[in-house]
């Protein structure tokens, strides 16, 4: 039986176009982590990093670096990557490794400086996180293949282009209320429709900006979290799944295997299903997927995602908030940092510091964070204590 | 008390400049490893991957693409980076999965293309993996910040550059008798010291080469390895270490804590001494290395590995044979796959398939590996079974 493990603190970088380094950056939300949970880098026994390009930062290695920096370079650390699932993927190693006992403390810094690559490099970039083969060789980058996705899901299900606005316009609702959101701008259903088309059915404001920034999180024992006598969240489900690499290889593209497999674990582990859960922060890269996760994740039936959009249910007040931190739509999404800052908002939401943008009454959450199409995938559920 | 982890199969490529693209190179490994372990790929639970540069070939995110191909796209994944360490560190996640039961098989693959990106291009590139706020970004490269290393060895223990050359002589005479090594070539002390000059004191033949290559194992459970009938070694000893990032930060450069730290928790764990171990696989990526890893890991005093190399005490026939392999030196270095390869090497000896280049009655064998000057270092240490 594994070990229980906790959330003690957690902190951010404003997401979007970062002026400082990647170490900087990677260094604020660390500290921020580090205050929030009231303890002292010399607590942390290990620092678990997730990041994708920080090569084009010309800084890899970074855990050493942060470290070095935070004033205690004897504690080990590593780099973990899964294209944009980098943060929960990682999230789920510093799980493992606090549930198993080998640590107490951990440090889970998600970070990523991506926007001074420019926007043609940086799609090119994250094309080397699909199939490269078989799809970002011959020209299918992200926004086509969702493209795809969007219009098999469409044909399917009789779900129009104002569906998927609805999506965006909800979470640019509650990105305006978050302080740290990168795209703070309240839209319309109108205005998504005729921004510019990016890849038919998907216009420019059914798409993720490209972000910089970071988010920490203090991962601990149970006993650690206690003496602490501060508030914390403990992690009751955890789940990692896959699917076929490239979306060729998949029977139906209107679901994504990963995030069910993922999710099944997770229930299953917290003993709970779909409607135990109080909301949800999940990858939302672009509208469609919004649409996909949450029948995925099991609060709607396959196809009627977009029906419970129009009728409300996943607005911060209604029957499941989705995304109450506006969503790697609207909040942003630096991609080595995205599954992190889900957490820190789980986290902020639970102990009762997310201010304007707080869904009333929660006590469990989960995250749902994806890698490229969702080849990977990982699924975290949270609980109030006290 | 975690589980018991056993090591079951291994493969590697060979390494040196390949022509295939580093998916294929990767599968080819994992391939070999599979059918070393006697299993089929729906065996497999979980797919940990070392890599670094992958981004210069145009693929990350490359655990579904692997996945997929090896034909269970259903199976979760992730990869691992510590720079020149990323292959030991993935190693301790991957053991720690196993230990903590979350896993029983899993595929442990270490992967690296880099010699298609030429060698200034590769020089930068690593250098990346230094502190590149204080080291690589001033123009302290590898090559610069290991002849500081030797120049102030040399100077605290009256070492030469014979001393030095005599690792790159001893290494290579290993690295002939392995078919997978990269530089199977006999050379002198002579044609050491009369090389290029790379960054004095170190010379051409100072230095490891820029490798591509994949190396892999299958680690698990001793009740799946006892299953299976094959023979198989027992992970007995695990640790992680870290040291200040810039060696400017460093009271003394002659010592890497990171491998001090890792050896002191893995003979540990182990309840055994460095003169328990018969042989070790260690990280070489400069001869000054070699010396200064033998005398951290404990096989020698401080300032005795020159002597001993001197008295053939590390070589194949010696009192601790030191990589039989060839070492980064000779078998090449694919700074993703080293560590991997490390443990493919004692996998063979201890098994029975080391061929012409088998340790004669080792039982115990060591494996040490790091990031950069030494600011990540995983140290395990392995048992014969049986």
């Amino acid at each position: 039986m594994p070990n229980k493990v906790c959330v003690l603190g957690a902190g951010s970088t404003k997401y979007g176009k970062l002026n400082e380094g990647i170490i900087e950056i990677a260094l604020k939300a660390s500290i921020d982590a580090i205050d929030s949970a009231g303890i002292t880098p010399k607590d942390i026994q290990a620092g678990y990093i997730s990041n994708v390009f920080g090569v084009t930062d010309r800084q890899v290695h970074m855990a050493p670096v942060i470290m070095s920096n935070l004033g205690v370079p004897e504690v080990p650390g590593l780099t973990i990557e899964s294209a944009c699932g980098s943060g929960s993927i990682m999230f789920r190693e510093a799980y493992a490794n606090v549930a198993a006992g080998f640590y107490d403390c951990i440090l889970g810094l998600g970070v990523e400086k991506i926007t001074h690559t420019g926007t043609i490099q940086s799609t090119t970039l994250f094309s080397y996180c699909s199939d490269f083969f078989y799809e970002g060789g011959n020209g299918a980058s992200f926004p086509g293949l969702f493209a795809s996705i969007a219009r098999s899901y469409m044909a399917k299900y009789k779900a129009s282009e104002e569906d998927l606005a609805r999506v965006a316009v909800k979470n640019h609702e509650n990105g305006i209320l978050n302080p740290k959101a990168h795209v703070r701008k309240k839209i319309t259903i109108d205005d998504v429709l005729k921004s510019p088309v990016v890849a038919s059915p998907l216009k420019l404001y059914d798409c993720c900006p490209f972000s910089d920034g970071a988010s920490a999180i203090i991962l601990c024992s149970e006993d650690f979290a206690k003496k602490s006598g501060r508030p914390f969240i403990e992690v009751i489900g955890s789940g990692r799944g896959a699917s076929p690499a490239a979306v060729q290889g998949r029977d139906d593209i209107t679901t994504i295997p990963s995030t069910v497999a993922a999710a099944n674990q997770a229930y299953k582990m917290a003993g709970i299903t779909a409607k135990d859960i109080d909301f949800a922060e999940v990858h939302d890269c672009f509208t469609i997927a919004e649409l996909i996760d949450i029948e995925d994740l099991g609060f709607f039936k396959k196809g009627a995602g977009a029906n419970a959009v129009r009728e409300g249910a996943t607005s911060r007040d209604g029957e499941i908030p989705i995304n109450p931190s506006g969503g790697l739509k609207s909040k942003g999404h630096p991609i080595g940092a995205t599954g992190i800052g889900q957490v820190v908002e789980v986290f902020e939401q639970l102990t009762g510091k997310a201010e304007q943008r707080t869904v009333r009454d929660a006590e469990v959450a989960l995250t749902h964070n994806f890698g490229a199409t969702g080849a990977s995938a990982a699924v975290h559920i949270f609980k109030r204590v006290q």
